[in-house]
């Protein structure tokens, strides 16, 4: 069967040889992100989640636009010095990311893993820089509350009812800039997902048809390194909500780890469901990017988190496979990010 | 600025070091393509194109399922053996790679660049290979007409007239297995592309928003490399068509190559136009896809063609974006394989 790869640990990891650092980052939100919990750690909130285009999705598109842009900026670059984007959001297309993709003159990969996206794009550009193909990456999502709705469940005008467990699309887009260069929060470990489904058919219920694939992943990620929840200060995952949270959390400690202290939902923390009426929680590709490059970035800056699991978790239906029947298919993505 | 990655040679292109090979492929058609000039060089020509499911879209990803298990059976390998899959579609949120996907057991990176996919995944998964970081990747792309018709244009029981400039979605799947054993074709150079907008707004003329696309990542892969159209015995475009194939031939003839000699579209040999009514061409992830791993690496491996470039071309537009007035931004992405 040939030698194994040295760099794969277990079935699904890869430990990198050579971490990239994630050398700046950037989130921007829009108004009702920018009012919850964690509104002090966006670099930049909305006024309005138009913000001064003809449609939803082309002010998705500008903020992922403006994302990429203020990072290159802050990090003293200009877009030529980028090698590569990674980037991914959850609309027909990737139609925020392409058009985003248009406006930088960066050789661009597009990626579809639904709300699993900020992982799979940090896990890919990790690679390609672990592996020397490039000196600076940029990965980056976004999601959009409104053009969500209407892409996926009913336009915001017919005043439909949401149901207790649906959850809430994020507006946002965040961006983070990959280098080898000084001395920041580095990337050791891209544990890559599996597809899992366990026979959810309700699309306002994604928590619980996520929840096995961020089980899953968590436990291999643990299985190949050898880690288990006391080597995190942080696990975080994407936007399972305050239901798939739950699950997530009676599922690893059936398998024999206990995630209680140190785990935490990007969709959960996100909100103040009561006060926000955000039901369930966060949810979208932009729910785990803007709090990993805001709030979680920021507090491993500030060594308040020195070692951290980021498993961004997504929910694979589409429209026509739910209208055909089909369950909702998970998965999951983990990143390990550390900082001494 | 830190000291340049030495894999990268120029600006857009990897030269890899540790060439992984395309150990086995599989093409899969529908009646259409089959009836076409390529017909003997698929492995598999359905007889329906619903494939034995209740949709088009479950049609399409079974195809991809089949494409992959197939492949890993040609290998004498078992699921558990491919390290990552490598996979997209035309559809919404990518139905058919993640329905696909989830029944095969391997882990999973979505990928959306629309028709450029093929060369998207095939250059992502060869990166992955030449860093270590696998022992076996799969990367496939797949594509239906009557999918892809009433989801981007209009279902076909409207029974709309075509433009003479429309291109035929190629109904098909094809699969790549990477690994580094054997004595097979090998891929040596990966260049991505850029996103590229010169204002077309046509959706029936695709050929002509991709074309700028695929002369900017030849031209660069020329620059990159120091290599030229002599270098190669057939560069070979995804799926530009009759309209697109002409527009790239008189662009890179401008930038001083002649690429008369060895440039073929894979949209422009895989119908016979006149007698299949197919217009400008097919189109569609499947289209070069299928052309390359049938036709084309059919022919490296009986050494009729010792070089080639594969440069998948896609069409980045949504039914949204288009409906918001938006142009086509488009895409290519060039991957090149030798094989002694």
């Amino acid at each position: 069967m040939g030698s194994r790869s040295n760099k794969r640990i277990g079935k699904q990891t890869v430990k990198l040889q050579n971490p990239p650092k994630i050398i700046t980052t950037t989130s921007i939100v829009g108004p009702k992100e920018g009012d919850g919990p964690l509104g002090e750690y966006f670099d930049l909130i909305l006024k309005d989640d138009m913000y001064g285009e003809e449609s939803f999705e082309k002010a998705e598109s500008s903020m992922m636009y403006r994302a990429i842009k203020d990072t290159i900026k802050k990090a003293n670059l200009r877009e030529e010095n980028i090698d590569y984007l990674f980037a991914g959001d959850l609309l027909n297309q990737l139609t925020s990311s392409n058009f985003a993709a248009r406006d930088v003159n960066i050789p661009f990969f597009g990626l579809y893993g639904a709300c699993s996206t900020m992982a799979e794009s940090l896990g890919l550009a990790s690679l390609i820089m672990d592996g020397g193909y490039a000196d600076y990456v940029i990965a980056s999502t976004s999601s959009h509350f409104s053009a969500a709705e209407r892409q996926f469940r009913f336009p915001l005008e017919y005043g439909s009812q949401r149901s207790e467990t649906a959850q809430w699309t994020v507006t946002g887009s965040g961006a983070m800039l990959l280098s080898h260069e000084g001395n920041k929060p580095y990337v050791t470990y891209v544990t890559t997902g599996k597809v899992k489904d366990y026979g959810i058919k309700d699309a306002n219920n994604m928590g619980a048809a996520m929840a096995p694939a961020a089980v899953d992943t968590i436990y291999k990620h643990f299985k190949d390194t050898g880690r288990s929840p006391k080597d995190y200060d942080v696990i975080a995952t994407g936007d399972l909500g305050l239901v798939g949270k739950k699950i997530t959390e009676d599922l690893l400690w059936e398998y024999g780890y206990n995630v209680k202290n140190v785990y935490i939902d990007c969709g959960a923390i996100i909100f103040d469901h009561e006060r926000q009426k955000t039901n369930s929680g966060g949810s979208g590709c932009g729910c785990s990017a803007v709090v990993t490059c805001g709030y979680l970035y920021k507090q491993m800056l500030d060594k308040d988190i020195k070692r951290m699991l980021l498993v961004s978790t997504g929910a694979l239906m589409s429209t026509t496979s739910s209208l055909q029947g089909e369950t909702i298919p998970g998965i999951a993505h983990a990143v390990a990010i550390e900082y001494d």
